[in-house]
């Protein structure tokens, strides 16, 4: 595990963070969505052809795993989480299709020291996620608990 | 396909559909989890036996993905479904563990007819989400587009 630089008072809001990127393919598309989401355009290319998005696209949660990857290799994994209670709010606001490289960052938007437990705090943040072409395909409100740098007093 | 049987218009306010079951094993936790939420605690069984959770657990987004297969197999499969255009809210209330039997249900919330297209409308809808000892483990609320039997007049 790398070293923790991310805890409760190290972050504030505003702060952006940078997740870098990811390329999802026709096969893993169509893999994802085979085993969790098996609606005819994210699975059957000639159906999809047909249908109103004209062509494969990604399962809107296969589209938050991959977020959810670029996350934990970027931010999670060298944080003090405590897991997630939940997402506010997501928004797939274009499709994803087979040969998209996305891209996400996250910006911190509030955090707050648990009322009950001195060593933790819930961080909330929005995540953006764009395409090659600079378009945002998805924007994702989440929550998470965050390890403190020290007991607050 | 199976024959379309839920549109915009057979839908109302209230209604309450069995999405059904399914099983989660631990192999298929790490698997998910190592592709894309490789966190200690879902992937490492000794690190999560040390952790807050004391063992393995399902990421979140694994949840989501079993919940949406229970969703489209029970429900989607059979509904005149346009997509959605995202999630309100998740709340991932307790851990999914290895061995976990998950039961899904659908209600529906609320109804809207798209001002500008009249061949659709937005269906607001809460997934529950529970396990082999009735305890709610994740709930979503959620939004999709489905066609109506004739376009509105």
């Amino acid at each position: 595990m790398p070293p923790v630089r991310h805890t409760f008072d190290t972050l504030a809001p505003g702060d952006v963070l940078d997740l870098g990127s990811c390329q999802v393919t026709e096969a893993e598309i169509i893999a994802f969505a085979s085993d969790f989401d098996p609606q005819p355009f994210h699975i059957d290319p000639a159906a999809a052809e047909r249908s109103i998005f004209g062509g494969i696209i990604a399962s809107g949660w296969h589209t938050c795993a991959l977020t959810m990857r670029l996350l934990v290799d970027a931010f999670l994994s060298q944080a003090a989480s405590m897991g997630s209670p939940g997402v506010e709010q997501i928004r797939w606001l274009r499709p994803v299709r087979p040969g998209d490289t996305l891209t996400a960052r996250i910006r911190v938007l509030e955090k707050r020291p648990s009322q009950s437990k001195p060593d933790r705090g819930s961080i909330k943040s929005l995540t953006e996620v764009t395409n090659q072409a600079d378009e945002l395909v998805m924007t994702m409100e989440s929550i998470v608990l965050m390890g403190r740098t020290a007991p607050a007093i």
